[in-house]
């Protein structure tokens, strides 16, 4: 464990900023993905499948208050942390609206996959409180379970759309690290924070190219189990 | 209080199918709600609002929550008791899918006032546990105070919205209530309930067409609340 993850390194201002920063994308990630869950749930074939994706919708909403909550304890402004990253995440969602019910699965399990990858590698590096946080926020709660076995249904009841949904895995992927790299660059205090400064151990410019290609590896794996090429 | 309105009211499969039927409805109109301000969220144009509706829509989702459990304990499949219901709500807001922020808005308060308004005149007709529980979900959760608020205040920025805001507002009531007539016609059971029946109580043919006069009047009242002609 690297000394800067102890619990009083909330007490330095910069990586204070920086957890802040975090938290604040964080939170924004959740309010939209509870938006994107709720639009998803409009598009269900089903009472069943909308029922279920407006839970999974409201659940991602109990993480966005829980994150919101520790903004307000570090005596942020829970919406000001939040600003620097609306534009970002916004114009993610925009450039890659799912146009029916398979590819809002898609995006949502693919979508957050990334997520979760580069958010808990990230938690190594932070204080046992904003580790653990982290970490439960980006606990899957069963939609990566309901994605696959919709998708895999779809695909099997009719083979065609697998090419369709292989593209869109492609499309989503490259929209999805363009805007990270977009975030890393405008952010120093985040940027720092994963790559590590004089002060505080990171996991190094090699460590975070590595990061990457980790993320590339597990996007591949899940396109895999969803019954396409990635 | 009708004698129907009994607590054992409910062992009459009659009033038992009806009161399936108006908790069925009541839960599908939970989960559009929940979806379509979800949706406003997403045209929210700060987080501070973003933030805003996105708790009302949790808030609708628990309301739908609440009628799904208690729909299993009367022994019937809440996903079938809704089922009836979906495509006449579904093409209402199908056909006034709101363009922008501030139609949402108007649509939200305009189209839950009149929701609010019909069901807890129904109230008055059921059991006392239905009863408790269409009043609770019914309630107000602060969506009017916020509606009035914002669209107030775009009136005042900017008068030429007015005339576009209240012609939406009579379509809204126009769609709102062609798609209940078109409900009540084809479901029996919550026909009888609300007009009565030989073994049951209920406001007659007369006061049903007083409701809907009540309904159109409150409504004139809630778009001159909003600063709009009805």
């Amino acid at each position: 464990m690297p000394d800067a993850a102890s619990t009083h390194a909330i007490d330095d201002p910069d990586y204070r900023a920086a957890v802040v920063d975090l938290l604040g994308v964080l939170a924004y990630g959740e309010l939209s993905a509870f938006e994107r869950l709720a639009a998803d749930a409009a598009l269900a074939p089903t009472i069943a499948d909308k029922s279920a994706l407006a839970g999974m919708a409201v659940a991602e909403h109990a993480h966005f208050e829980r994150l919101s909550e520790r903004l307000a304890e570090l005596g942020a402004d829970p919406n000001a942390a939040m600003e620097p990253f609306r534009e970002p995440l916004d114009s993610f969602h925009r450039s890659t609206a799912p146009s029916d019910w398979l590819e809002g699965l898609v995006k949502a399990y693919v979508g957050d996959g990334i997520g979760q990858d580069f958010y808990t590698e990230m938690a190594a590096y932070l204080d046992p409180e904003t580790r653990a946080l982290v970490l439960e926020v980006m606990a899957d709660l069963g939609h990566s379970a309901f994605a696959v076995d919709r998708v895999r249904a779809a695909i099997e009841a009719d083979g065609r759309v697998a090419g369709r949904l292989a593209l869109w895995g492609r499309r989503l992927v490259g929209e999805a690290l363009t805007q990270a790299q977009r975030v890393a660059a405008e952010r120093d205090a985040l940027d720092a924070l994963l790559v590590g400064s004089p002060d505080r151990p990171g996991m190094g410019l090699g460590g975070a190219g590595a990061l990457f290609s980790r993320i590339i590896e597990q996007h591949s794996r899940r396109m895999a189990s969803l019954g396409l090429a990635a």
